[in-house]
């Protein structure tokens, strides 16, 4: 063993690269986000979630695909009516596939069936839980819908406006996968142990718990729900600039230039602004945000993020924002597998070093 | 961002330091395994499990402590009641923390209350699991027993033989804590997105369930088994090695010299063979074991790790072996939990970068 004083030190990991994939590449510089090549602009201008996550699984794209909900086992259902409805829908999805895994027992190696199922899984669960704290009984899968037109099936009991679940269906699409972020990399480290596939996307939702990772989307509605109307939104982003106030939904950590997400989801907006409202709203306050704070911050580049569109497309389908995180996570199942079926493809234990700067070797007091 | 081709790469991370740490130190080289600076040989000798994790969580040395297994929510009865007999122990156990997560909702930051109510959770639910998966009734916990006796008792409803709650207990703090092995890890990626300590340990579960970091502990058992009583010992030695077989519970990838946990262990099992049959088989058993492989493999240095003594003592007190991996997990919930608090308290995300090796940009087919 080296001398640990010698060896690279990163607290954080920051600038170390952990591993390669053939996943993703984020591109923060020139605004880019590749899944394995394909611009995500040309995957939600032409594509469905079902067959994005089949690429990520598999590598190949498939010209079509169909991805509906899974069924919910009996134990799985018992153990959501039990749960309190003040419960945080993160803990009941990360209960629910912790339990999902204790009832299937996915055995080494991962494998793209498993991640079907277990991406199929989720979005039942999580509407079960929305409805049986509201005191609804769960909605069976309707085998015939896509997973985000099933998943609002199953909140609601009625088949979604296809505006509502086209655009949600994208939105899937754009938070299929983003490299090795926290959760990602959690699910990486779980299944490199050769662990199984739900303790490492069990793993990978309590990581994108967090607020420094999962963020805070409730935050970008509270504001769509301030402003109330697009007439009424540049007096508010003036005022709220003018005390000093963060716009929330616009500027990124990453991508520099403009986040690709954004972009993709606008345009699938633009083309439904014709059948849904919301979405019609949603493009309008962008442009007067984007107008306002180029003309009150002139120095500093500012563009909408992925959240901002997330925030519009879940308020616009109807989700409650505390179900934001969550759904986030559903969508991320595709990406959180496929990096498990990458990693064990080619798998190496994932264990750094740590540096000891605790007391030197002492006694116990007598 | 640095052209990712220039950055540090390192598959695994081995050799990383991912960070810096009060809590232990792992010198393989010498054989010693520190907690906050205390040698792990006084630690088992002269303290306890309950006074270790206070140690672990605050940085003090209690002169007392007292552990005894916390309540078992009737929701976590009911999920374990529901599950199936054959469930993997560790995927009960998963499940169980994320429900009590679920229930019990801890918030940020983590703290030494939440560690010790978490720790003080799992010994009871893995206890009424193994009663439930048998036909029988869980057991309220006895308050007057520390953590290992009083998971003995909830076990089968007789308090102890004290030389089985002194080896137990033993176990429990060897096993309390190791380095950034892939499972603390795990907890600590997953806190440092500010998420919750359920959640971390949830993960660090999943994690440790895997063979490649949990062990097989199971080998070592089915050895001693084999081998039937300390007198036929040696010749079950001497011919497996003939047969080229490995003898299980020796030698081990970090500690060179030789394991100081096993060497704890051993001289608390010494001084309760006059108690406890099997403990005095385990000795006798390892003597044997050492005097054969040197005179067998005189140029190997072949110690006894502490896997072996995990094992005889794990089946000593009477453990099934397919709760070994979920007893070290209770057993650890010491460290993940201290390690949790200590990264809470100087938190910086966890996020290392990952190079792309994918096909390079092109379109979707037409």
């Amino acid at each position: 063993m080296p001398d640990p004083d010698t060896r690279a030190y990163s607290p954080g990991l920051e600038g170390v690269v952990a591993g390669e994939t053939e996943l993703s590449l984020v591109d923060g510089e020139q605004g880019r986000l590749l899944y394995r090549g394909y611009p995500i602009g040309q995957l939600v201008e032409r594509g469905t979630f079902a067959q994005v996550a089949e690429l990520l699984w598999s590598g190949e794209w498939p010209t079509q695909a169909h991805l509906p909900a899974g069924p919910l086992p009996e134990e799985v259902i018992a153990l959501l009516r039990g749960l309190p409805a003040e419960t945080v829908p993160m803990d009941a999805l990360r209960s629910a596939v912790s339990l999902w895994g204790a009832l299937t027992r996915p055995q080494w190696p991962p494998t793209a069936e498993q991640a079907r199922a277990l991406t199929a899984f989720s979005p039942s669960a999580l509407a079960a839980f929305a409805r049986l704290r509201g005191g609804q009984e769960p909605i069976e899968p309707d085998e015939s819908l896509d997973l985000a037109a099933g998943f609002l099936y199953q909140l609601t009991g009625e088949r979604p406006d296809p505006a509502a679940a086209r655009a949600l269906d994208a939105y899937f699409v754009v938070g299929a996968e983003h490299g090795f972020n926290a959760s990602t990399f959690t699910a990486r480290v779980i299944i490199s142990t050769r662990s199984d596939l739900a303790s490492a996307v069990a793993g990978a939702i309590g990581a994108l718990k967090g607020p420094i990772h999962g963020g805070a989307p409730t935050e970008v509605v509270n504001q769509l729900h301030e402003m109330g109307s697009a007439d009424q939104a540049e007096r508010w982003i003036r005022e709220a600039v003018g005390r000093g106030e963060r716009i929330m939904g616009f500027g990124h950590r990453v991508y520099r230039a403009y986040d690709p997400r954004a972009v993709a989801l606008r345009s699938v907006a633009e083309r439904l602004t014709g059948v849904a409202d919301w979405l019609a709203m949603a493009v309008q306050v962008e442009d007067i945000a984007l107008r306002v704070l180029a003309e009150l911050k002139p120095h500093r580049v500012i563009k909408t993020n992925v959240e901002y569109y997330a925030a519009a497309v879940l308020q616009g389908v109807g989700l409650p924002p505390d179900l934001f995180p969550a759904t986030f996570a559903l969508a991320r199942h595709a990406g959180w597998t496929a990096n498990c079926l990458e990693q064990a493809a080619a798998n190496r234990l994932i264990r750094p070093a740590v540096r000891y700067v605790g007391p030197a070797e002492r006694s116990l007091p007598a």
